[in-house]
């Protein structure tokens, strides 16, 4: 997925969290080299009681003063930090390898799955006997009404899975070209038929969605 | 660096973070694949006030019960996360590209250099000029007594660069084998004989570090 609508333009690899394999997050880190991190919609976040850093660390700045000093009011990019919590699988040794972040993002599909008619109590606790945090998989989550809200990484992939109906996880990672910044979208292009994988531009998601959602 | 002590085995890219150029972040990324993470020395996240995310955690777990379900109690290779803060440097776009990440670690560094001698007041204004977080740089803090207290590649590293009277801020990244996990430590030896990298054992920094701070 290419997105032009970033002011540096950014390449992503995209995939399905429910379809992550060891194979996947290879893929991710030896052709991407960006963040691997998983991408869901704010109804989720908000059934999982997921806080979003920014927020967890200026209430906590009181205790904390240096997370003052360092408040993330200037992102180039956006208006606020998307980040919450990076989670490890209570199943993963250290969480960081090809097999434990697979299992990570794949269980954590499922569970999205699996709660979907609970009640937020019980969520929160499906959610703690399965995953732990600080861990090594970040969680970003996207803007409550989504294309119609903000046009980043995050809204585009969560769009997309809503519009093939898969469980509403996404994982990706920033696509890395040769000279330190984000691969341009000649390449991304050459890497993406090279390999057999579907090219999409963010602005194509975009006119889908509009259709999609009318 | 290869660490025997770890129950999985652990192989490591090490390098010290004031040399840290974009190539080494592609050189860590695409032959390490692991976290790509600072590790600093106990004393220097205290005078940074760095807390440490399952401490912060817990202690805003009242607000945000999904904290109390998900706590990192049980963690395999450890007693305690050693997570600390995820940074960028302020003039970062995304935080995320080679270059990027290089300079928030080049820079973080500096930073160490500079603050030595000033009051921990002084020194949060300082790193909140320059640094944001939630950033895409973790920092790992170093148990206080280093490999007197714990033999994890976090003390591993931080002994290393005291020893070589080095700016005590380590960058480093696990690196993967082809088959989803850690590498092995005979492939560790041949990858850095092939690279002209040195390879160090754990165990020999321990005997070094028990050596040198007699």
């Amino acid at each position: 997925m290419y997105d032009s609508e970033n002011r540096e333009g950014e390449a992503d690899f995209v995939i399905a969290s429910q379809f992550v394999k060891p194979e996947s997050i290879k893929r991710m880190r030896q052709d991407g080299g960006g963040l691997i991190f998983i991408m869901i919609p704010k109804q989720v976040a908000d059934k999982l009681q997921l806080p979003f850093l920014a927020n967890l660390y200026s209430e906590i700045s009181n205790k904390y003063p240096v997370l003052k000093e360092i408040a993330p009011n200037d992102i180039p990019y956006d208006t606020k930090s998307s980040f919450s919590l990076y989670i490890n699988h209570r199943k993963t040794f250290t969480g960081i390898t090809d097999y434990d972040r697979s299992l990570t993002m794949r269980k954590f599909a499922e569970l999205i799955k699996r709660i979907e008619n609970l009640d937020s109590n019980l969520v929160i606790k499906e959610f703690g006997k399965e995953f732990r945090s600080p861990g090594h998989v970040p969680i970003c989550v996207a803007s409550k009404n989504l294309l119609d809200e903000r046009k980043g990484h995050t809204e585009l992939v969560v769009s997309l899975l809503q519009m093939a109906d898969l469980i509403p996880a996404g994982s990706g990672c920033e696509i890395m070209g040769n000279n330190g910044r984000a691969l341009s979208k000649k390449d991304t292009i050459k890497y993406a038929n090279k390999n057999n994988y579907i090219f999409l531009e963010g602005n194509d998601i975009i006119k889908a969605w509009k259709q999609w959602s009318k």
